[in-house]
């Protein structure tokens, strides 16, 4: 056992602090990774207040993780001393279900573990990214490529894997239109790996307060949702929404932009059930979606496709000091466009 | 002009009763069709009812024709008087937006034309199937194979393609698992289609009284979606479940039935909205959909399957006079499982 700094909630709603926690001695095929950076996710807040359910405390939050590898078990084959690796949501799934053995880790039938806030399969819980160093089986360990800045890197293993995946799914490209839902901390990935993969996109954001931003992230065009002209001139445009938003969206008027035999899907949702015309599906063939993050050789992909075009998040560098300032900022939606603690200041 | 005798409804609500109607001489590129067999859609009495809106009457209802060609236009090419020919739910489209471009006329953007309680390009009404003879554009006339006989074909003009389109849009074949929910006349023809498509086949309806003629018509297997059990034993099963029916479900419990990425098809809707917690997708990556009808050459396609794997429908041939008894039963759910009239007794 190591022990290393890191900042924890030491309970539900309570700021994080900075303490020490153990990680495990590296096993066979294990690698030791010192973190570089973590990013800031929205979803680690709720969890942070038990906003989706009871959980784990103390609590590491951190599921955006890029570092080098400074060790690895002699069963190690992937990765090397020196390595520039990233972790996200998941550091070990079942490996047997139909779903790990389709590279759909996300979705393990048998029970994946999440990389903080669950427990190993040694029984210990699992601790996340904002802490000094991590050991993660080198099968949930992702190569960052040259080209790529670490810090930069580290929204990608959420942020980015959770906009790439439905993209790639619904076929975005050359000669589709797809709109992006919100330009958060998803949002503004959405946009930037949709442009990349060739397709025309639009976002729909609340107001046009970030238009500018949008446009130069790669977008094609920007309206605001809160006019209701939006919803009239653009009806029947999309071949792909992504909802990047947890507010309950009117998904009538969003299925409305869609054209015959589109797709809403959404990567956020709002906590209470949403209300649904389901003629709003039958005429013209629709669909609504949902996807959650992506498996693992999906997210090297998408790390390598960043990597071919020049993509990194667009992030704000904090101290770890600055974490609990952070969260409020990101509840306020106060962020361009991702919080990465720099792990050095821990 | 021609007059011939038909049954109609004289007003909204108002049981049908037999009175003449003008059917249109044949132009350039009609077929005057002798109609043999209409059959009864559920959707008849929804519109005669205005259930979906103001509608036009005196009302003819009937999208379910099969008849043969007594006199064709001089333009046309594709029918010789003699054939054995189906009419469906629409008898012109724009014929020049995406859609209509791409084979999906259900979806026409400019504008279809429905086979009845519609307004034809000429302004005037349109009137269906219940009736001794129709004057259709040859392109919105479909082929009747020889090996269905045309009291069988009638309804799968549109029960047939409306179950049709959904379970070879998602891939309905061999190794998937496809469920149908309600055994009705959508639901009868989904099993028989999806088990001539290779699938296997699981009947979800309210009670297991239809058990023994769902295995028969093709199912591999039965439940009862009143037992609570259901839910449970057949977890994360389905490739596609296609629901046929307009009750509101509880589309969180269905949507737990189905495989990652799986499609819960909606061929069927209610008519208030539905609520829906959007995790039941995001967990699994699953969609929502909704199918209406299918184009032309689908249908076409339908047919010719249906003919190679000897499908029909299974019907209750009745005159045309037990119409308005027929509606009762209908919406009792006491047919097995179409309702078709014979109109040579108009």
């Amino acid at each position: 056992m190591t022990t290393v700094a890191a900042y924890a909630a030491p309970a539900a709603k309570a700021p994080l602090e900075r303490t020490t926690i153990e990680r495990r001695e590296v096993r066979e095929h294990d690698v030791l990774i010192d973190i570089k950076f973590a990013g800031i996710c929205h979803s680690d807040i709720h969890q942070v207040q038990e906003g989706w359910g009871e959980a784990i405390f103390p609590m590491v939050p951190g599921h955006e993780i890029a570092g080098v590898v400074s060790e690895v078990g002699p069963g190690v084959t992937k990765f090397a001393v020196g390595d520039r690796v990233g972790v996200g949501c998941m550091v070990d799934s079942c490996r047997e279900c139909e779903n790990c053995k389709a590279g759909r880790e996300q979705y393990c039938t048998g029970g994946n573990v999440m990389t903080y806030n669950g427990i190993g399969k040694d029984g210990e819980p699992t601790y996340g990214g904002y802490s000094e160093k991590v050991v993660v089986d080198e099968n949930f360990v992702l190569g960052i490529p040259e080209g790529i800045s670490l810090d930069e890197a580290a929204p990608l293993l959420c942020a980015g894997i959770t906009t790439y995946s439905p993209l790639r799914r619904w076929n975005a490209g050359p000669g589709k239109k797809v709109a992006v839902v919100g330009l958060g901390g998803l949002g503004h990935m959405a946009v930037k790996l949709a442009h990349a993969l060739g397709a025309e996109v639009t976002v729909l954001s609340q107001s046009l307060r970030k238009k500018d931003d949008g446009l130069k992230l790669g977008a094609d065009h920007y309206y605001a949702t809160s006019d209701p002209a939006t919803f009239e001139e653009l009806a029947g445009s999309f071949d792909l929404i992504v909802s990047t938003v947890s507010a309950p969206l009117d998904l009538g008027a969003y299925l409305g932009l869609l054209k015959t035999e589109g797709t809403l899907a959404n990567v956020g949702a709002p906590e209470e059930p949403v209300s649904l015309n389901l003629f709003a599906l039958l005429g013209g063939g629709k669909s609504l979606s949902g996807s959650m993050i992506g498996g693992i050789a999906e997210t090297q992909e998408m790390l390598d496709f960043c990597a071919e075009h020049g993509i990194g998040a667009e992030i704000e560098l904090i101290a770890a000091s600055e974490v609990n300032e952070a969260y409020e900022r990101v509840q306020a939606s106060d962020v361009r466009y991702r919080f990465v603690i720099d792990t050095a200041t821990i």
